[in-house]
Protein backbone atom coordinates (compact mmCIF):
# COMPACT_ATOMS: atom_id res chain seq x y z
CA UNK A 1 0.00 0.00 0.00
CA UNK A 2 -0.08 2.66 -1.89
CA UNK A 3 -0.99 -0.13 -4.57
CA UNK A 4 1.42 -0.22 -7.74
CA UNK A 5 1.03 -0.03 -10.99
CA UNK A 6 2.06 -2.43 -13.65
CA UNK A 7 5.68 -0.96 -14.74
CA UNK A 8 6.43 -0.66 -18.37
CA UNK A 9 10.22 -0.16 -19.28
CA UNK A 10 11.31 2.38 -21.29
CA UNK A 11 14.65 0.76 -22.16
CA UNK A 12 14.38 -3.61 -23.02
CA UNK A 13 17.86 -3.72 -21.91
CA UNK A 14 17.18 -2.40 -18.01
CA UNK A 15 17.87 -6.09 -16.47
CA UNK A 16 21.62 -5.94 -18.11
CA UNK A 17 22.15 -1.90 -17.08
CA UNK A 18 20.80 -2.92 -13.20
CA UNK A 19 23.22 -6.19 -13.33
CA UNK A 20 26.09 -4.10 -14.27
CA UNK A 21 25.97 -1.31 -12.36
CA UNK A 22 25.18 -3.40 -9.70
CA UNK A 23 28.62 -5.22 -9.97
CA UNK A 24 30.11 -1.68 -9.56
CA UNK A 25 28.97 -0.76 -6.19
CA UNK A 26 32.24 -2.60 -4.25
CA UNK A 27 30.36 -2.33 -1.05
CA UNK A 28 27.87 -4.87 -1.88
CA UNK A 29 30.54 -7.12 -2.29
CA UNK A 30 32.52 -6.22 0.88
CA UNK A 31 28.81 -6.99 2.40
CA UNK A 32 28.47 -10.17 0.73
CA UNK A 33 25.10 -9.23 -0.81
CA UNK A 34 23.79 -10.46 -3.97
CA UNK A 35 21.10 -9.37 -6.10
CA UNK A 36 18.48 -11.99 -6.90
CA UNK A 37 15.58 -10.31 -8.43
CA UNK A 38 15.53 -7.66 -11.39
CA UNK A 39 12.26 -7.07 -12.93
CA UNK A 40 10.05 -3.90 -13.69
CA UNK A 41 10.24 -1.44 -10.94
CA UNK A 42 11.36 -4.65 -8.79
CA UNK A 43 14.91 -5.40 -7.46
CA UNK A 44 15.62 -7.88 -4.62
CA UNK A 45 18.83 -8.37 -2.61
CA UNK A 46 19.88 -11.05 -0.81
CA UNK A 47 22.35 -10.71 2.26
CA UNK A 48 23.60 -13.77 4.22
CA UNK A 49 24.22 -12.97 7.85
CA UNK A 50 27.96 -12.35 9.04
CA UNK A 51 28.94 -11.24 12.41
CA UNK A 52 31.25 -8.35 11.16
CA UNK A 53 28.23 -6.76 9.96
CA UNK A 54 26.87 -6.11 13.65
CA UNK A 55 26.00 -3.66 16.14
CA UNK A 56 26.43 -3.88 19.89
CA UNK A 57 23.53 -6.51 20.59
CA UNK A 58 24.92 -8.72 17.56
CA UNK A 59 22.38 -7.23 15.40
CA UNK A 60 22.86 -6.23 11.42
CA UNK A 61 23.39 -2.69 12.09
CA UNK A 62 21.31 -0.61 10.76
CA UNK A 63 23.66 0.68 8.24
CA UNK A 64 24.11 -2.72 6.97
CA UNK A 65 20.28 -3.00 6.96
CA UNK A 66 20.03 0.11 4.99
CA UNK A 67 22.31 -0.71 2.17
CA UNK A 68 21.01 -3.36 0.81
CA UNK A 69 17.56 -2.14 1.12
CA UNK A 70 18.87 1.63 -0.35
CA UNK A 71 20.44 0.07 -2.97
CA UNK A 72 17.19 -2.56 -4.28
CA UNK A 73 15.48 0.68 -4.02
CA UNK A 74 17.56 3.02 -6.17
CA UNK A 75 17.92 -0.71 -8.68
CA UNK A 76 13.98 -0.59 -8.64
CA UNK A 77 13.94 2.52 -9.86
CA UNK A 78 17.10 2.31 -12.31
CA UNK A 79 14.65 -0.10 -14.21
CA UNK A 80 12.13 2.16 -15.25
CA UNK A 81 14.54 4.72 -16.38
CA UNK A 82 16.20 4.89 -19.94
CA UNK A 83 19.78 3.97 -21.17
CA UNK A 84 22.07 6.26 -20.99
CA UNK A 85 21.34 8.14 -16.92
CA UNK A 86 22.22 7.48 -13.88
CA UNK A 87 20.57 6.82 -10.53
CA UNK A 88 21.24 8.77 -6.95
CA UNK A 89 19.24 8.22 -4.17
CA UNK A 90 18.21 11.93 -2.88
CA UNK A 91 16.85 10.94 0.59
CA UNK A 92 15.09 7.46 2.73
CA UNK A 93 13.64 6.97 5.91
CA UNK A 94 13.78 3.83 7.44
CA UNK A 95 11.68 1.97 10.40
CA UNK A 96 13.74 -0.75 11.87
CA UNK A 97 10.50 -3.07 13.17
CA UNK A 98 12.41 -6.14 14.31
CA UNK A 99 16.08 -7.16 15.17
CA UNK A 100 18.04 -8.15 12.12
CA UNK A 101 18.75 -11.18 12.85
CA UNK A 102 18.55 -14.68 10.87
CA UNK A 103 19.99 -16.52 8.35
CA UNK A 104 20.11 -14.28 5.50
CA UNK A 105 18.28 -10.58 5.06
CA UNK A 106 16.32 -10.11 1.92
CA UNK A 107 15.74 -6.32 0.99
CA UNK A 108 13.12 -5.40 -1.43
CA UNK A 109 12.49 -2.76 -3.89
CA UNK A 110 9.87 -1.73 -5.66
CA UNK A 111 8.45 1.73 -7.22
CA UNK A 112 5.30 3.49 -6.17
CA UNK A 113 6.02 6.33 -8.62
CA UNK A 114 7.97 6.78 -11.67
CA UNK A 115 8.22 10.43 -12.84
CA UNK A 116 10.94 12.21 -15.00
CA UNK A 117 13.31 13.54 -12.89
CA UNK A 118 12.39 11.81 -9.71
CA UNK A 119 11.02 8.09 -8.81
CA UNK A 120 9.06 7.23 -5.37
CA UNK A 121 9.76 3.65 -3.83
CA UNK A 122 8.55 2.05 -0.91
CA UNK A 123 11.44 -0.88 0.21
CA UNK A 124 11.14 -3.71 3.23
CA UNK A 125 13.75 -6.09 4.69
CA UNK A 126 12.66 -9.62 5.83
CA UNK A 127 14.90 -11.93 7.80
CA UNK A 128 14.25 -15.56 6.66
CA UNK A 129 15.60 -18.22 9.01
CA UNK A 130 14.35 -22.07 8.61
CA UNK A 131 11.84 -21.06 5.84
CA UNK A 132 10.07 -18.07 7.14
CA UNK A 133 10.24 -14.84 6.76
CA UNK A 134 10.13 -11.91 9.17
CA UNK A 135 9.65 -8.35 8.15
CA UNK A 136 12.82 -6.20 10.28
CA UNK A 137 12.49 -2.73 8.07
CA UNK A 138 10.40 -0.46 5.75
CA UNK A 139 11.73 2.04 3.57
CA UNK A 140 10.15 4.84 1.96
CA UNK A 141 12.46 6.67 -0.73
CA UNK A 142 13.35 9.26 -3.38
CA UNK A 143 15.68 8.43 -6.02
CA UNK A 144 16.67 11.07 -8.73
CA UNK A 145 18.03 10.99 -12.41
CA UNK A 146 20.80 12.14 -13.59
CA UNK A 147 22.55 12.69 -16.77
CA UNK A 148 25.07 12.27 -18.22
CA UNK A 149 25.14 8.50 -16.79
CA UNK A 150 27.04 7.70 -13.99
CA UNK B 1 18.25 24.14 14.20
CA UNK B 2 16.16 23.91 16.10
CA UNK B 3 18.66 24.73 18.62
CA UNK B 4 19.75 22.60 21.35
CA UNK B 5 19.60 23.16 25.24
CA UNK B 6 22.82 21.66 27.30
CA UNK B 7 22.66 18.72 28.63
CA UNK B 8 23.46 16.88 31.95
CA UNK B 9 24.10 13.46 31.93
CA UNK B 10 22.08 11.21 34.40
CA UNK B 11 25.22 8.42 34.44
CA UNK B 12 28.68 10.53 35.47
CA UNK B 13 30.54 7.78 33.45
CA UNK B 14 28.51 7.86 30.42
CA UNK B 15 31.75 8.64 28.25
CA UNK B 16 32.83 4.69 29.50
CA UNK B 17 29.79 3.27 28.41
CA UNK B 18 29.76 4.76 25.43
CA UNK B 19 33.02 3.37 24.12
CA UNK B 20 32.58 -0.04 25.49
CA UNK B 21 29.27 -0.08 23.44
CA UNK B 22 31.37 0.84 20.58
CA UNK B 23 33.90 -1.72 20.68
CA UNK B 24 31.27 -4.01 20.61
CA UNK B 25 29.57 -2.83 16.87
CA UNK B 26 31.93 -5.25 15.06
CA UNK B 27 30.71 -3.02 12.06
CA UNK B 28 32.27 -0.23 12.88
CA UNK B 29 35.84 -2.59 12.84
CA UNK B 30 34.91 -3.60 9.46
CA UNK B 31 33.70 -0.17 8.38
CA UNK B 32 37.26 1.63 10.19
CA UNK B 33 35.47 3.88 11.91
CA UNK B 34 36.30 5.70 14.95
CA UNK B 35 34.64 7.09 17.75
CA UNK B 36 36.27 10.67 17.87
CA UNK B 37 34.18 12.84 20.44
CA UNK B 38 31.64 11.85 23.31
CA UNK B 39 30.58 14.52 25.13
CA UNK B 40 26.97 15.16 26.88
CA UNK B 41 24.32 14.68 23.81
CA UNK B 42 27.08 14.61 21.39
CA UNK B 43 29.14 12.17 19.88
CA UNK B 44 31.40 12.45 16.61
CA UNK B 45 32.32 9.27 14.49
CA UNK B 46 35.28 9.72 12.09
CA UNK B 47 36.07 7.37 8.83
CA UNK B 48 38.87 7.22 6.35
CA UNK B 49 37.94 7.33 2.98
CA UNK B 50 37.86 3.62 1.86
CA UNK B 51 37.33 2.14 -2.56
CA UNK B 52 35.72 -0.74 -0.98
CA UNK B 53 32.91 0.88 0.79
CA UNK B 54 31.91 2.50 -2.72
CA UNK B 55 28.77 2.76 -5.14
CA UNK B 56 28.44 2.68 -8.73
CA UNK B 57 30.32 6.41 -9.03
CA UNK B 58 32.90 5.60 -6.79
CA UNK B 59 31.12 8.06 -3.90
CA UNK B 60 30.48 6.13 -0.29
CA UNK B 61 27.63 4.06 -0.62
CA UNK B 62 24.60 5.72 1.50
CA UNK B 63 24.43 2.86 3.82
CA UNK B 64 27.89 3.65 4.74
CA UNK B 65 26.99 7.20 5.71
CA UNK B 66 23.83 6.02 7.38
CA UNK B 67 26.05 3.65 9.48
CA UNK B 68 28.01 6.27 10.85
CA UNK B 69 25.62 8.89 11.54
CA UNK B 70 23.35 6.35 12.67
CA UNK B 71 25.95 5.29 15.14
CA UNK B 72 26.72 9.40 16.15
CA UNK B 73 23.41 9.57 16.51
CA UNK B 74 22.64 6.53 19.07
CA UNK B 75 25.64 7.17 21.32
CA UNK B 76 25.01 10.60 21.11
CA UNK B 77 21.46 9.72 22.78
CA UNK B 78 23.34 7.21 25.08
CA UNK B 79 25.14 9.52 26.90
CA UNK B 80 21.96 10.86 28.64
CA UNK B 81 20.30 7.62 29.47
CA UNK B 82 21.23 5.98 32.94
CA UNK B 83 23.72 3.45 33.56
CA UNK B 84 21.82 -0.25 32.91
CA UNK B 85 19.64 0.19 30.09
CA UNK B 86 20.64 0.07 26.51
CA UNK B 87 19.90 2.17 23.00
CA UNK B 88 18.32 0.86 19.49
CA UNK B 89 17.38 2.79 16.30
CA UNK B 90 13.32 3.05 16.15
CA UNK B 91 13.59 5.22 12.71
CA UNK B 92 15.76 7.81 10.61
CA UNK B 93 15.64 9.90 7.84
CA UNK B 94 18.60 10.88 5.91
CA UNK B 95 19.07 13.66 3.12
CA UNK B 96 22.32 13.12 0.52
CA UNK B 97 23.40 16.17 0.18
CA UNK B 98 26.41 16.25 -2.29
CA UNK B 99 28.52 12.79 -3.04
CA UNK B 100 30.42 11.21 -0.39
CA UNK B 101 34.33 11.96 -1.37
CA UNK B 102 37.08 13.00 0.28
CA UNK B 103 40.07 12.08 2.67
CA UNK B 104 37.87 11.16 5.67
CA UNK B 105 33.97 11.84 6.96
CA UNK B 106 33.34 12.95 10.32
CA UNK B 107 29.69 12.26 11.37
CA UNK B 108 27.96 13.99 14.02
CA UNK B 109 25.10 13.29 16.22
CA UNK B 110 23.58 15.93 18.57
CA UNK B 111 20.48 15.18 20.82
CA UNK B 112 17.65 17.45 20.30
CA UNK B 113 15.19 16.24 22.68
CA UNK B 114 15.88 13.39 25.71
CA UNK B 115 12.41 11.89 27.19
CA UNK B 116 12.24 8.95 29.26
CA UNK B 117 11.81 6.16 26.40
CA UNK B 118 12.46 8.10 23.47
CA UNK B 119 15.32 10.35 21.98
CA UNK B 120 15.58 12.68 19.06
CA UNK B 121 18.46 13.67 17.11
CA UNK B 122 19.56 15.65 14.09
CA UNK B 123 23.18 14.35 12.30
CA UNK B 124 25.05 15.44 9.46
CA UNK B 125 27.96 14.32 7.22
CA UNK B 126 30.68 16.13 6.42
CA UNK B 127 33.52 15.32 4.07
CA UNK B 128 36.77 16.61 5.24
CA UNK B 129 39.52 17.35 2.24
CA UNK B 130 42.73 19.75 2.31
CA UNK B 131 41.24 20.51 5.66
CA UNK B 132 37.44 21.65 4.27
CA UNK B 133 34.38 20.42 5.53
CA UNK B 134 31.62 20.10 3.12
CA UNK B 135 28.06 19.04 4.09
CA UNK B 136 27.33 15.51 2.68
CA UNK B 137 24.08 14.16 4.51
CA UNK B 138 21.89 14.87 7.31
CA UNK B 139 19.78 12.94 9.19
CA UNK B 140 16.66 12.99 11.49
CA UNK B 141 16.67 10.08 13.97
CA UNK B 142 14.21 8.69 16.61
CA UNK B 143 16.37 6.52 19.28
CA UNK B 144 14.84 4.73 22.14
CA UNK B 145 15.97 3.50 25.65
CA UNK B 146 16.06 -0.52 26.00
CA UNK B 147 15.95 -2.45 29.37
CA UNK B 148 17.33 -4.76 30.18
CA UNK B 149 20.47 -3.79 29.17
CA UNK B 150 21.65 -4.40 25.86
CA UNK C 1 4.49 -4.08 1.17
CA UNK C 2 5.63 -5.17 3.83
CA UNK C 3 2.97 -7.63 3.93
CA UNK C 4 0.42 -6.99 6.97
CA UNK C 5 -0.19 -9.62 9.62
CA UNK C 6 -4.60 -9.99 10.19
CA UNK C 7 -4.50 -8.51 13.49
CA UNK C 8 -6.35 -9.18 16.58
CA UNK C 9 -7.75 -6.28 18.98
CA UNK C 10 -6.97 -6.62 22.65
CA UNK C 11 -10.14 -4.05 23.15
CA UNK C 12 -13.43 -5.65 21.45
CA UNK C 13 -14.54 -2.40 21.79
CA UNK C 14 -11.97 -0.46 19.94
CA UNK C 15 -14.17 0.71 17.38
CA UNK C 16 -16.19 2.69 19.86
CA UNK C 17 -12.92 4.06 21.09
CA UNK C 18 -11.56 5.69 18.03
CA UNK C 19 -14.95 7.22 17.04
CA UNK C 20 -15.47 9.10 20.27
CA UNK C 21 -11.23 10.08 20.28
CA UNK C 22 -11.86 11.13 16.29
CA UNK C 23 -14.98 13.42 17.65
CA UNK C 24 -12.89 15.29 19.79
CA UNK C 25 -10.35 15.94 16.89
CA UNK C 26 -12.22 19.45 16.20
CA UNK C 27 -9.38 20.21 13.27
CA UNK C 28 -11.05 17.02 11.48
CA UNK C 29 -14.48 19.13 11.50
CA UNK C 30 -12.34 22.06 10.51
CA UNK C 31 -11.53 20.46 7.41
CA UNK C 32 -14.75 18.61 7.28
CA UNK C 33 -12.93 15.07 7.13
CA UNK C 34 -14.99 11.92 8.29
CA UNK C 35 -13.92 8.52 9.23
CA UNK C 36 -15.00 6.82 6.62
CA UNK C 37 -13.76 2.66 7.90
CA UNK C 38 -12.57 1.38 11.30
CA UNK C 39 -11.26 -2.17 11.32
CA UNK C 40 -8.34 -4.17 13.17
CA UNK C 41 -5.27 -1.89 12.43
CA UNK C 42 -7.21 -0.12 9.83
CA UNK C 43 -8.47 3.45 9.10
CA UNK C 44 -9.96 5.37 6.18
CA UNK C 45 -11.02 9.11 6.93
CA UNK C 46 -12.03 10.55 3.84
CA UNK C 47 -11.87 14.36 2.94
CA UNK C 48 -14.30 16.54 0.06
CA UNK C 49 -12.09 18.98 -1.63
CA UNK C 50 -12.42 22.60 -0.34
CA UNK C 51 -10.70 25.58 -2.08
CA UNK C 52 -10.07 26.94 1.36
CA UNK C 53 -7.79 23.94 2.20
CA UNK C 54 -5.40 25.15 -0.91
CA UNK C 55 -1.70 26.04 -1.19
CA UNK C 56 -0.88 28.17 -4.05
CA UNK C 57 -1.64 26.05 -7.13
CA UNK C 58 -4.97 25.42 -6.43
CA UNK C 59 -4.03 21.39 -5.05
CA UNK C 60 -4.62 20.41 -1.31
CA UNK C 61 -1.83 21.88 1.25
CA UNK C 62 0.18 19.37 1.80
CA UNK C 63 -1.00 20.20 5.59
CA UNK C 64 -3.88 19.24 4.79
CA UNK C 65 -2.85 15.74 3.17
CA UNK C 66 -0.95 15.25 5.70
CA UNK C 67 -3.60 15.77 8.85
CA UNK C 68 -5.82 13.11 7.22
CA UNK C 69 -3.26 10.65 6.88
CA UNK C 70 -1.66 11.13 10.73
CA UNK C 71 -5.30 11.01 11.69
CA UNK C 72 -5.70 7.79 10.10
CA UNK C 73 -2.69 6.02 10.83
CA UNK C 74 -2.95 7.60 14.75
CA UNK C 75 -6.01 5.16 14.59
CA UNK C 76 -5.19 2.53 12.94
CA UNK C 77 -2.47 1.70 15.83
CA UNK C 78 -5.07 2.85 18.48
CA UNK C 79 -7.51 0.46 17.29
CA UNK C 80 -4.75 -2.66 18.66
CA UNK C 81 -4.33 -0.67 21.75
CA UNK C 82 -5.87 -1.73 25.19
CA UNK C 83 -8.35 0.44 26.61
CA UNK C 84 -6.93 3.12 28.76
CA UNK C 85 -4.56 4.42 26.61
CA UNK C 86 -3.92 6.95 24.71
CA UNK C 87 -2.12 7.65 21.27
CA UNK C 88 0.50 10.02 19.96
CA UNK C 89 2.06 10.34 17.03
CA UNK C 90 6.29 10.37 17.45
CA UNK C 91 6.95 11.30 13.75
CA UNK C 92 6.33 10.63 10.14
CA UNK C 93 7.65 11.34 6.58
CA UNK C 94 5.10 11.87 4.33
CA UNK C 95 6.39 11.49 -0.25
CA UNK C 96 3.60 13.66 -2.49
CA UNK C 97 3.12 11.66 -5.29
CA UNK C 98 0.98 13.96 -7.52
CA UNK C 99 -1.10 17.01 -6.63
CA UNK C 100 -3.88 16.68 -4.25
CA UNK C 101 -6.93 17.10 -6.45
CA UNK C 102 -10.11 15.54 -7.07
CA UNK C 103 -13.69 15.56 -5.36
CA UNK C 104 -12.14 13.71 -2.34
CA UNK C 105 -9.52 12.23 -0.77
CA UNK C 106 -9.26 9.15 0.84
CA UNK C 107 -5.97 8.56 3.58
CA UNK C 108 -6.22 4.65 4.83
CA UNK C 109 -4.22 3.90 7.64
CA UNK C 110 -2.92 0.77 8.28
CA UNK C 111 -0.53 -1.16 10.88
CA UNK C 112 2.66 -3.00 9.86
CA UNK C 113 4.25 -3.42 13.47
CA UNK C 114 2.50 -3.03 16.67
CA UNK C 115 4.59 -3.17 19.53
CA UNK C 116 4.16 -2.58 23.23
CA UNK C 117 5.17 1.02 23.16
CA UNK C 118 5.86 1.87 19.52
CA UNK C 119 3.33 0.91 16.48
CA UNK C 120 4.80 1.75 13.02
CA UNK C 121 1.80 2.60 10.14
CA UNK C 122 2.00 2.68 6.66
CA UNK C 123 -0.47 5.14 4.91
CA UNK C 124 -1.51 6.37 1.36
CA UNK C 125 -3.50 9.22 0.23
CA UNK C 126 -5.61 8.88 -2.59
CA UNK C 127 -7.34 11.23 -4.65
CA UNK C 128 -10.92 10.43 -6.30
CA UNK C 129 -12.42 11.43 -9.14
CA UNK C 130 -15.33 10.07 -11.42
CA UNK C 131 -15.01 6.88 -9.33
CA UNK C 132 -11.73 6.53 -10.27
CA UNK C 133 -8.54 6.56 -7.90
CA UNK C 134 -5.09 8.14 -8.43
CA UNK C 135 -2.25 7.93 -5.23
CA UNK C 136 -1.17 11.33 -4.02
CA UNK C 137 1.19 10.71 -0.99
CA UNK C 138 2.35 7.85 0.98
CA UNK C 139 2.91 7.27 4.33
CA UNK C 140 5.65 5.98 6.75
CA UNK C 141 4.81 6.74 10.29
CA UNK C 142 5.77 6.18 13.97
CA UNK C 143 3.02 6.17 16.91
CA UNK C 144 3.20 5.39 20.84
CA UNK C 145 0.96 4.24 23.64
CA UNK C 146 0.35 6.50 26.36
CA UNK C 147 -1.10 6.48 29.31
CA UNK C 148 -2.98 8.35 31.28
CA UNK C 149 -5.33 8.13 28.78
CA UNK C 150 -5.81 11.18 26.77
CA UNK D 1 23.41 21.24 12.36
CA UNK D 2 24.95 20.96 9.46
CA UNK D 3 25.37 24.95 9.41
CA UNK D 4 24.32 26.87 6.44
CA UNK D 5 25.81 28.44 4.67
CA UNK D 6 24.98 32.55 4.24
CA UNK D 7 22.69 32.45 0.79
CA UNK D 8 22.63 35.62 -2.00
CA UNK D 9 19.43 35.16 -3.40
CA UNK D 10 19.21 34.74 -7.91
CA UNK D 11 16.22 37.11 -7.92
CA UNK D 12 16.24 40.50 -5.92
CA UNK D 13 12.88 40.39 -5.79
CA UNK D 14 12.45 37.07 -4.40
CA UNK D 15 10.22 38.62 -0.96
CA UNK D 16 7.66 39.66 -3.28
CA UNK D 17 7.60 36.98 -4.73
CA UNK D 18 7.52 34.65 -1.56
CA UNK D 19 4.59 37.42 -0.22
CA UNK D 20 2.53 36.85 -3.37
CA UNK D 21 2.09 33.27 -3.29
CA UNK D 22 2.02 32.52 0.29
CA UNK D 23 -1.41 35.22 -0.40
CA UNK D 24 -2.29 32.40 -2.77
CA UNK D 25 -2.06 29.36 -0.44
CA UNK D 26 -5.50 29.89 1.06
CA UNK D 27 -5.07 27.22 3.96
CA UNK D 28 -2.59 29.72 5.85
CA UNK D 29 -5.24 32.03 5.94
CA UNK D 30 -8.24 29.28 6.64
CA UNK D 31 -5.45 28.37 9.65
CA UNK D 32 -4.55 32.00 10.58
CA UNK D 33 -0.69 31.74 9.98
CA UNK D 34 1.10 34.80 8.94
CA UNK D 35 4.41 35.08 7.08
CA UNK D 36 6.64 36.56 9.72
CA UNK D 37 9.93 36.71 8.03
CA UNK D 38 11.84 36.64 4.62
CA UNK D 39 15.34 37.10 4.24
CA UNK D 40 17.25 34.55 1.76
CA UNK D 41 17.05 31.01 2.90
CA UNK D 42 14.74 31.81 5.70
CA UNK D 43 11.17 32.13 6.10
CA UNK D 44 9.38 32.45 9.36
CA UNK D 45 5.04 31.66 9.62
CA UNK D 46 3.43 32.68 12.91
CA UNK D 47 -0.30 31.32 13.88
CA UNK D 48 -1.81 32.39 16.84
CA UNK D 49 -3.37 29.08 18.61
CA UNK D 50 -7.05 28.24 18.01
CA UNK D 51 -8.90 25.63 19.46
CA UNK D 52 -10.97 24.62 15.98
CA UNK D 53 -7.32 23.40 14.72
CA UNK D 54 -6.66 20.48 17.52
CA UNK D 55 -6.93 17.37 18.40
CA UNK D 56 -7.67 14.58 20.73
CA UNK D 57 -5.65 16.28 23.77
CA UNK D 58 -6.20 19.57 23.02
CA UNK D 59 -2.65 20.54 20.99
CA UNK D 60 -2.43 22.03 17.88
CA UNK D 61 -2.78 18.77 15.22
CA UNK D 62 0.47 17.79 13.63
CA UNK D 63 -1.54 18.35 10.20
CA UNK D 64 -1.11 21.79 11.60
CA UNK D 65 2.02 22.06 12.58
CA UNK D 66 3.43 20.30 9.04
CA UNK D 67 1.60 23.02 7.48
CA UNK D 68 3.03 26.40 8.67
CA UNK D 69 6.60 24.51 8.73
CA UNK D 70 6.28 22.93 5.28
CA UNK D 71 5.21 26.44 4.07
CA UNK D 72 8.17 28.16 5.77
CA UNK D 73 10.56 25.29 4.34
CA UNK D 74 8.68 25.69 0.85
CA UNK D 75 9.14 29.78 0.76
CA UNK D 76 12.99 29.45 2.30
CA UNK D 77 13.67 27.24 -0.92
CA UNK D 78 12.01 30.03 -2.95
CA UNK D 79 13.30 32.65 -1.99
CA UNK D 80 17.23 31.97 -3.81
CA UNK D 81 14.77 30.21 -6.81
CA UNK D 82 14.99 32.43 -10.37
CA UNK D 83 12.24 34.59 -10.86
CA UNK D 84 9.41 32.62 -13.49
CA UNK D 85 9.64 29.63 -11.57
CA UNK D 86 7.44 27.67 -9.43
CA UNK D 87 7.87 25.04 -6.02
CA UNK D 88 6.80 21.97 -4.92
CA UNK D 89 7.49 19.98 -1.56
CA UNK D 90 8.55 16.43 -2.75
CA UNK D 91 8.55 15.04 0.42
CA UNK D 92 9.28 15.63 4.07
CA UNK D 93 9.80 13.84 7.58
CA UNK D 94 8.46 15.82 11.07
CA UNK D 95 9.34 14.64 14.73
CA UNK D 96 6.98 15.35 17.33
CA UNK D 97 8.98 16.83 20.04
CA UNK D 98 6.57 18.15 22.77
CA UNK D 99 2.64 19.15 22.57
CA UNK D 100 1.55 21.81 20.50
CA UNK D 101 0.15 24.77 22.82
CA UNK D 102 1.42 27.67 23.45
CA UNK D 103 -0.01 31.45 23.05
CA UNK D 104 0.87 31.05 19.33
CA UNK D 105 3.81 28.93 17.38
CA UNK D 106 6.68 29.83 15.13
CA UNK D 107 7.64 27.83 12.46
CA UNK D 108 11.35 28.87 10.73
CA UNK D 109 12.44 27.17 7.44
CA UNK D 110 15.56 27.35 6.59
CA UNK D 111 18.05 26.33 3.60
CA UNK D 112 20.32 23.54 4.26
CA UNK D 113 21.04 23.01 0.05
CA UNK D 114 20.21 24.99 -2.67
CA UNK D 115 20.46 22.48 -5.83
CA UNK D 116 19.31 23.74 -9.26
CA UNK D 117 16.40 21.12 -9.72
CA UNK D 118 16.23 20.17 -5.62
CA UNK D 119 16.59 22.38 -2.22
CA UNK D 120 16.97 20.78 1.13
CA UNK D 121 15.73 22.52 4.25
CA UNK D 122 15.17 22.14 7.55
CA UNK D 123 12.51 23.53 10.38
CA UNK D 124 11.47 23.95 13.50
CA UNK D 125 8.56 24.66 14.87
CA UNK D 126 8.71 26.24 18.49
CA UNK D 127 5.57 27.20 21.12
CA UNK D 128 5.60 30.77 22.56
CA UNK D 129 4.10 31.21 26.02
CA UNK D 130 4.77 34.28 28.03
CA UNK D 131 7.87 35.01 25.65
CA UNK D 132 9.56 31.83 25.91
CA UNK D 133 9.83 29.44 23.38
CA UNK D 134 9.89 25.63 23.43
CA UNK D 135 10.69 23.50 20.39
CA UNK D 136 7.43 21.27 19.49
CA UNK D 137 8.50 19.83 16.35
CA UNK D 138 11.38 19.81 13.50
CA UNK D 139 11.28 18.58 10.12
CA UNK D 140 13.52 17.69 7.09
CA UNK D 141 12.11 18.69 3.75
CA UNK D 142 13.15 18.20 0.21
CA UNK D 143 11.50 20.94 -2.38
CA UNK D 144 11.56 20.93 -5.76
CA UNK D 145 11.67 23.66 -8.61
CA UNK D 146 8.76 23.59 -11.25
CA UNK D 147 8.75 25.06 -14.41
CA UNK D 148 6.44 26.95 -16.10
CA UNK D 149 5.61 29.26 -12.84
CA UNK D 150 2.98 27.64 -10.65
Amino acid sequence: MPERPGWTPQDPAFAARVRESFARQSFMATLGAELTRVAPGEVDITLPFRADLTQQNGFLHAGVVTAIVDSACGYAAFTLMPAGVGVLSVEFKVNLLAPAVGERMIARGRVLRAGRTLTVCSGEVAAVSGGEEKPVAAMLATLMRTAPPT
